[in-house]
């Protein structure tokens, strides 16, 4: 399948896969890159040195595009940035901040830049800093997300309108369905994220892959909005916060109760109770693990068939 | 285009205009209905004499199929039942309630019956109960809402593998593309309301339309969940709902706040300040007022052309 995106990566797959704090380490990178979607480090979980030690493990495992993914609202990331230009990394997608700060830059060191959005105004930014192209993530999607609540139905078309670039749909895609129905919303790719923590090669532990493959409609929710909105399982941690709100907590009691390290906490180390279990809404459709290379090729097929058969 | 539900419902385009308290009359429904698409009375926010007044004007104005909407927590629940009967009503949608109650008394008396559900389980529960189809909708959509938060682009194809009747999907759709999106989710039709409130033939007051045409990203809000969910523009009425939120209002703080009336001052009687207006998502994507009938054709033809070019 050939759109602007596969053209502008040079991958034969329209599939990104998301990167993810303590999700989405080399291994999970190289079997999707190797199997034509786009891998993706997620830099957001990494110290400098853990960035460039994944980069050098992930240069050996694979020739093929791969992506660094540095949310901007975490410290290090000008480190992070300057490894991305020593490892050569092809495509930098920047979340979670101003893409006016390092797109330039960026670019004028060869980058490839997407960056994601929740609004079609912040793509309009987003173009006009001039990135490549932009990720609209919808309401639906695990971990940060936007304050507007928009879904991915209504957001990739408003953001398809508004910009000229290519635009990649997330939020709510897992399957050769969803990214069919994300390719009619005009979008040139999607990027999935809660999909590929359900295999084996994500860096997750293998309790909160478990709490993955469990959870239904309603088992996760978007909150915290006044710290940054976050998607994530309605776990004990959760019951917390939500008994917060109910008794009418301010932004800092919010941060105080979410203290450091409780991502770390439930997605590496599998602490269920007191760790933040952040994932997407499209968990509810996810019921088994599955070699990310067969994620990336089943996702692939059906969504080419589907538009063969025009229904 | 020809789906289970053109032929369960005898129509053209599978296309359902949702009904929708102080906004779908017989005027709208006669326009939908002859154009191909299945028009629908809202008989939420009328009393029985209303009802077959309408059910009167909408036989004299087509002799296509249509629905009536009935959504279960209103009260004349039964009188309306019986009106459906008397008019040969062919299609009853039922919404916001237990699709047991009243759907075996419906198909005895050889109506056709749609259920609307905001999850799988639910879905599941209507049709162990009977009804022909479902109407999965999902959080974008206006008006009342499920608690769950499940949206469109996880809720259809979820909804698609629980049960084996057509499932049509709502929320997120007010065009071609949006359309042909829910077709590759699994649906066999869409049901589309805030697209159609932006209609001349729409009863909702002319002030209210001109909100929803000025709606942009972030304009709705789903809310008053501890009393009936659902999902309205952010005007001063909201701001003081979000308000007692704040401060830590309970439910019946919340239920003395909305009091009664609040939908038809704000939909038909055009208080824009004091009222309540309920809208989906998608009135950010709505930006002009439109023949219905144009409206079911642009469309169909649009969602025909994409499924047909196949991206």
């Amino acid at each position: 399948m050939t759109t602007r995106l596969t053209q502008l990566l040079g991958i034969e797959h329209p599939i990104i896969q998301g990167g993810m704090i303590w999700c989405s380490g080399w291994e999970l990178a190289a079997a999707v890159s190797n199997t034509g979607g786009l891998g993706t480090l997620g830099s957001g979980s990494m110290y400098p040195d853990e960035l460039r030690a994944q980069l050098a493990a992930l240069r050996s495992a694979t020739d093929r595009p791969f992506a660094v993914n540095i949310p901007m609202l975490y410290p290090n990331i000008e480190e992070h940035l300057q490894s991305c230009i020593d490892f050569d990394v092809p495509v930098v997608i920047t979340s979670a901040g101003n893409p006016k700060l390092h797109t330039a830059w960026l670019k004028e060191r060869g980058r490839t830049v997407l960056h994601v959005v929740a609004s079609s105004a912040f793509a309009v930014k987003a173009e006009a800093a001039g990135v490549d192209a932009v990720i609209a993530e919808g309401f639906e999607a695990g971990g940060h997300n936007g304050r507007d609540e928009t879904t991915t139905m209504v957001l990739v078309p408003a953001v398809v309108d508004a910009v000229s670039i290519p635009v990649v749909a997330a939020g709510g895609i897992a399957d050769g369905r969803s990214m069919a129905a994300a390719l009619m919303l005009g979008a040139e790719g999607v990027q999935m994220g809660s999909r590929f923590v359900a295999t084996p090669e994500a860096s997750a532990h293998e309790a909160f892959k478990g709490e993955v493959l469990s959870a239904g409609e309603g088992s996760t929710q978007l909150t915290l909005k006044e710290l940054a909105p976050v998607r994530l399982l309605k776990n004990p941690f959760y019951a917390e916060v939500a008994a917060a709100y109910a008794r009418g907590a301010q932004a800092e009691e919010l941060a105080a109760l979410l203290g450091r390290g409780r991502a770390k906490k439930g997605m590496r180390e599998g602490d269920l109770v007191d760790g933040e279990l952040e994932i997407g809404q499209v968990a509810a459709r996810i019921n088994e693990l599955k070699p990310a290379a067969d994620v990336v090729r089943e996702t692939a097929q059906m969504c080419e068939a589907l538009l063969r058969r025009g229904t």
